[in-house]
Parts: C-alpha cells; sequence; structure tokens
C-alpha cells in the first residue's frame, strides 16, 4: 500500500553545498519510495521533476530527457500523490501571492507538504543549474550562472514541498516547487511564474525519511561547516 | 522484519525548547517502531530509556517505573537493535573518551549511529529532568534545576545516539545517552561515567525517520524562532 504521509529524501542540500555532486542512489530505487518530486541529477545535471512516476531531467540546454532507472540521483525528494487530495481553483495569483496563501491557509509553518498544481501559466520562469566536472566546485559556485527559460501561455504541472525551517541544511526551507509542461519539452526550477486558471492541492506529511549515502567515501568525509551552510544556501537558492 | 536501519523520532527538541512538552504519540505507538531508544515523557516527566522493548521511565525521585503503553511521549527516538552488532571490549574509560573513541573510530560525524553499552561502571552520574505544569515554560527554565544521581560500582546499559549536527534542533547533535542499571532502579541522562569493563556496539543508520504531531494543535500553532533555538538547545543540553 502506498504510504502517502511520507516525504523521502535522499541525500541533503547541506552535501550540495558541500560540493558533493555525485550521484549516489539509482533513480529505480529512489522510485520505490514515491511517484512525485524534485531533485537533481549526478553532477548536479539539471532539475529532476517526477511526476506520475515518471522522471523528468530538465538540462541546462533547456531540453527535457525521461531519466533512465540506472541514473544516479545525489539528492531529491519523493512522496506518493494523494489522487483524492481536495482540490482548489486559483485564478490570476503569481508565485508570492500563491505561496503566501498556500502557507497561511494550511498553516504550513511547522509542518511537512507537498503542493500540486497542475493548470495554464500566462508565464513561467524558470532555472537551470548546469552539469559540473570533477573536481566539483562547492554550490556557491556552480550556480553562479545558472540558464533561464521563459514561456508564456503554457500548460503543465508544479510539483513541490514545503518544508519547515528546522529542517533547513536538510532541505530547502520554505517553499520550494519545480515545473514540466504538458509537452514535456519546458520546465525547470520555478523563478516566478503568473498562473492564469489551475487546480492546487496540498498533501500534509507527517514524516521525513531522511536517507543518507551512509556507503559514500566523499560523503563519509566530507566536512562541513553548518555555520556556512546557512549561508550558502541562502546564496545558492535565492 | 525488523528494519535495523532506521532511528524513529517522534517530536522534536525544537518542540521541547518552545514548550511543547505535552505528550503526542502513545508508548504503545512508538514501540512499533523500535525496541531500544531515548526520549522524555508527557510533562517531561522525566528520562525516558528503552531496552529490549521495555520502556523504563526514571523520574525526578530517581525512582525508576515501567511505562504503560497508553503513556503519552512528546519527543523521542527508538530503533530495532541489530544483536548481531559486532560487538567491542573496553576498559578503563570515561565518558568523554570514549564519546572521542567512537566517533573517531567509526568516523560518525556525518550519519546517524545508534549506541549500546552494557558494561560495569565504576562511576555513572545522571540528572533527570523534573516533571513541568501547564502552562509550560521554556525549555531553559524547565532545565534550571535538575536532580542529579550517582552510583559507584553498577552493573547496566548505555541506550544513545550519535547525530549529525546538520540535524541540530531537530534532534541533540553528537552523542546523548541515558542509563539503566540491571536492577531497574537507577538511571538517567548521562552526565558523566567511568567505565570499568564493558561491551559497547554500534549500529550505523542509513535513515532517520523524522515524524511530526501534525494533529496536535499546539505545535501547529508555534512560533519558532529557529536562531534562538539552537543558543537555548546549548544552554539547556549542555
Ligand atoms: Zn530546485
Ligand atoms: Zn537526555
Amino acid at each position: 500500500m502506498k504510504d502517502l504521509t511520507t516525504v523521502y529524501q535522499h541525500g541533503t542540500l547541506a552535501m550540495l553545498v558541500a560540493g558533493l555532486f555525485e550521484g549516489t542512489m539509482p533513480l529505480s530505487e529512489l522510485l520505490t519510495h514515491g511517484d512525485s518530486g524534485i531533485g537533481t541529477a549526478d553532477s548536479l545535471d539539471g532539475e529532476l521533476v517526477i511526476v506520475d512516476g515518471k522522471a523528468y531531467q530538465v538540462r541546462e540546454s533547456g531540453e527535457v530527457v525521461e531519466m533512465t532507472p540506472d541514473t544516479k540521483i545525489p539528492f531529491a525528494s519523493v512522496h506518493y500523490d494523494d489522487v483524492d487530495a481536495e482540490q482548489t481553483h486559483i485564478e490570476n495569483m503569481n508565485d508570492r501571492q500563491l505561496q503566501e496563501r498556500l502557507i497561511k491557509d494550511h498553516n504550513m509553518f511547522n509542518v511537512f507538504y507537498a503542493i500540486k498544481i497542475t493548470g495554464t501559466f500566462s508565464h513561467m520562469h524558470t532555472r537551470v543549474v548546469p552539469r559540473q566536472e570533477k573536481p566539483y566546485p562547492k554550490l556557491t559556485v556552480a550556480t553562479k550562472v545558472q540558464p533561464e527559460f521563459e514561456q508564456d501561455q503554457v500548460h503543465g504541472t508544479i510539483v513541490g514541498y514545503f518544508m519547515p525551517y528546522l529542517f533547513l541544511g536538510a532541505a530547502v526551507g520554505g517553499i520550494h516547487w519545480h515545473f514540466i509542461n504538458d509537452a514535456r519539452d519546458f520546465g525547470g526550477h520555478i523563478l516566478d511564474f503568473q498562473l492564469a486558471s489551475g487546480d492546487v492541492s496540498v498533501q500534509v506529511l507527517e514524516n521525513l525519511n531522511q536517507h543518507l549515502p551512509v556507503n559514500n567515501t566523499p560523503f563519509r568525509d566530507a566536512q562541513m561547516n553548518l555555520q556556512q551552510v546557512g549561508d550558502e544556501i541562502n546564496e545558492a537558492e535565492h
């Protein structure tokens, strides 16, 4: 039976901050923990969006490819979409207004939430992290230049999470969401949007199942300065 | 089948810091996730030590009682003890020396570990958090005065965890361990000890399953200042 109350996360944001971009879990294994989610690929090769059990990789060229089961993932969060979740119809709202409304209406602050939005966006603006080569730099360096993409009048799906700020460092604090269009040829990490008309569903998740790559030597030996992690997350993610 | 790779945690340390001492999960439910662990009881009523599937509550009087299944728990971590884990025999070592050795030998830094020590302690020094009344104070106030207990030549068991500092706030960072003697009439949160002779086993845990009391209104409405959480944990736990 599908567990509709857990967000499963492999890897941590702090690992990316430390330059640990090597994939450490095959996609096929990740997908045994959920059919929806977001993340990145080995070597920070683009933005990952998982919808209906299919994993799409939006690459720095803007191209979208369906990922193969053996692709290794350094960092991703997944959950099982509750298809019976209540939907709210929303019209004419931008990303900031919608974030504010979701957080306030659901009193999200201290709890994990999955967010799914299907609709028509009069504007969608994304960015995609560029693939890195070994020896990997730190995240702040890797994310200094990131290709951005824009489309108007695009129909598609947003998948994302609200994570309490208590888990900042393990996860991204607050709302973090990715987009993929219906044609599966445009998407990425969301910078901003204007939703023309869409259905929003949110799913409260009681559990964060945080998995760590305990057999990965670079991770085991990494010296992570946690004071710095917070500062560098702010620099790289915002 | 028992999952030997997961530490399950109900509640967070940050909730205690904020004065959320109300029990939110029955012990019976907690024990479906492990047979070993540590925590506290409703209203911060003493120190919890779980060994071999039995949960002992060390109260501020020093008395030890076996907890009933319906007791509500605000914060606890549990796992299934791996009875086949390799054991290391240790003689004449104090708590600081043993902590240093365990962390270094196992390269614990970035990963979750369960630690179990069975042996004879030439000295064991514990403390017990005193039961609080509603309206609950903050943790720093509740822990200002805590009864301490000492015994020499005592045989018993230590149960505890190493948690990466990345999860400080959700959990206690570093090593946090509790003691219960064989006679089950002395124990508590460990301040210091001298181990005369004992067997130490450690268990690497790939997963932290963090469960939150999503239906508890005081938790949902709590405004947690996370900058302050770090400072107050240092004040209350050290
Ligand atoms: Zn992203
Ligand atoms: Zn303790």
